[in-house]
């Protein structure tokens, strides 16, 4: 853990510069698109393609579920090239809870980890304490109660977590109208403290982070779409849902036809409210060449990744 | 509830001034004994035998067991003839979650409200939110989780809860023992976050209450052992698990010796670790005189009463 007393400069330099930075640098990437790569190719396409950032993994979502075993962080030397042939941030996912794993990208000078469920969770009673960190975190969530406790661990990003790999946006919006659904109700609680502190033991987050929510009417810190989004209507709907932005994972590069599909996610996000342009964007692409996708329902429970972590 | 905007005057004298007498009040009873009375000649038995304080109710607790039905707070015309005749301050119970009582109590002008399982639990979802009111409150915890959530929501003293009424000290022993338990185990925590956040969750109290606990090493506020007292060897053995003050219930007025029990019992209290003192103390009671108590292990679990309201 980094010393909180290695003298005045430094704590200075922690508690507001580094906070600051954390919570805004995700705010810049807002009505963007992230897109997951694997290869020096793919993140040239994401970039010419308006990407505002890039998630680096070893192998797509979809390929992890087909592959099984363990999934760990990426190579960081894939990093290093990476980082040699393109502009724009590079993001990583390391295992939730493996502050190994985080330390060392953010000693690579990764833009941001992604303490993520597509990787098998290394810490089954602990996230990330991620105010150690001056590296940025995004995390996944399920609902407002993992979303404010990703919060209060020092997460300066939120996500859906959806269910990445399948090609099925559903789960994402799940994820969505349940946290709408318990914003709405904590803000219209937001004058009863004997209410809020209801909830606050339900979501077990402290009092301050709940009254700050339902004061604010909506998460603190930027939340995007992710998990399942394939196609310019997908990325559309999501942010009508109220999201700040879409996490693209498989379904760019499992299709056949990434760099229009790239262009026109991108397109269809920053212009999700103008239905001529969604429509444009949805004639870039053809559903024959887009990735064949799973249906989590014929699959068996513990194949999916929602739950992991979700309830700590 | 009161104003929260009622004018700058109004806000300082409620957030500035009265924590101080909310907290302050309790504290100056420390090392003391607060005895149950139902009438003015008890009140006065318990003022002569040096009791800091009186709680007043419309039974005792073991004449509440045996009466059965739903148990309300007391008479506010008896507190008014009360105070005419002694000088110590009154306390009189209110039930968990009664704003109404409350209230009233406050307009009253009772000194200290006992939101207690001793009385018949009225809401079952919300304990009150009692930084609202300028009187101090007193709530009874079973563990540390309950002992916090009730600091949390205003309470500025605590005491355990035990089975009042059967002149069985074991229940508060139990109680006492699990929140020394778990003090151990967070004060051992207080420089891992990771750690306190986890405690935090499976407390469900805010973050900064843990830290602030796990860093004094002991609850933050006024804690009496409460619940089954009814010696002065009841009394000593409390005092020595490091509670801060006794609540003496029906094992005074039960008894058939009042006087010289009240006594033995404040005696054995202040003096708890000079064990000269406590065998005069105990020397002072005949144990053919005092209550005869019941064994909770032979009823329903359903007339236990320190499981009321202890899960929220």
């Amino acid at each position: 853990m980094l010393d909180y007393n290695a003298g005045q400069v430094k704590l200075i330099d922690r508690i507001q510069s580094t906070w600051l930075v954390k919570k805004g640098f995700p705010h810049m990437q807002e009505k963007g698109v992230i897109m997951d790569v694997t290869n020096v190719e793919q993140a040239q396409i994401a970039e010419q393609a308006g990407a505002v950032a890039v998630m680096l993994l070893d192998k797509l979502p979809y390929d992890i579920r087909q592959s099984g075993g363990i999934a760990r962080t990426a190579s960081v030397t894939l990093f290093d090239e990476i980082r040699e042939h393109i502009s724009i941030p590079i993001m990583m996912k390391c295992r939730i809870g493996h502050i190994g794993e985080a330390r060392i990208l953010e000693a690579a000078g990764v833009d941001t980890i992604d303490e993520s469920e597509v990787l098998t969770p290394a810490d089954t009673e602990h996230h990330i304490w991620k105010h150690d960190f001056k590296v940025p975190f995004v995390c996944g969530c399920t609902d407002l109660g993992s979303a404010l406790r990703r919060i209060e661990e020092g997460a300066s990003m939120l996500r859906s977590k959806g269910e990445p790999g399948t090609g099925d946006v559903k789960h994402a919006i799940v994820h969505f109208n349940k946290i709408k659904e318990q914003l709405r109700l904590i803000t219209a609680s937001k004058d009863e403290p004997s209410e809020l502190i209801k909830y606050s033991r339900e979501f077990k987050v402290s009092f301050d982070i709940i009254q700050l929510t339902a004061n604010m009417g909506r998460l603190p810190i930027t939340i995007f779409a992710a998990g399942g989004i394939s196609s310019p209507a997908d990325a559309a709907f999501m942010m009508s849902l109220g999201c700040d932005g879409i996490f693209v994972g498989s379904g760019i590069f499992k299709a056949t036809d990434p760099q229009s599909r790239a262009e026109s996610v991108v397109l269809a996000t920053s212009f999700w409210d103008d239905p001529e342009i969604v429509l444009k964007a949805q004639k870039m692409v053809s559903e024959d060449k887009a990735m064949g996708g799973i249906d989590m329902e014929t699959k068996p429970s513990s194949e999916r990744w929602e739950t992991r972590g979700s309830d700590i």
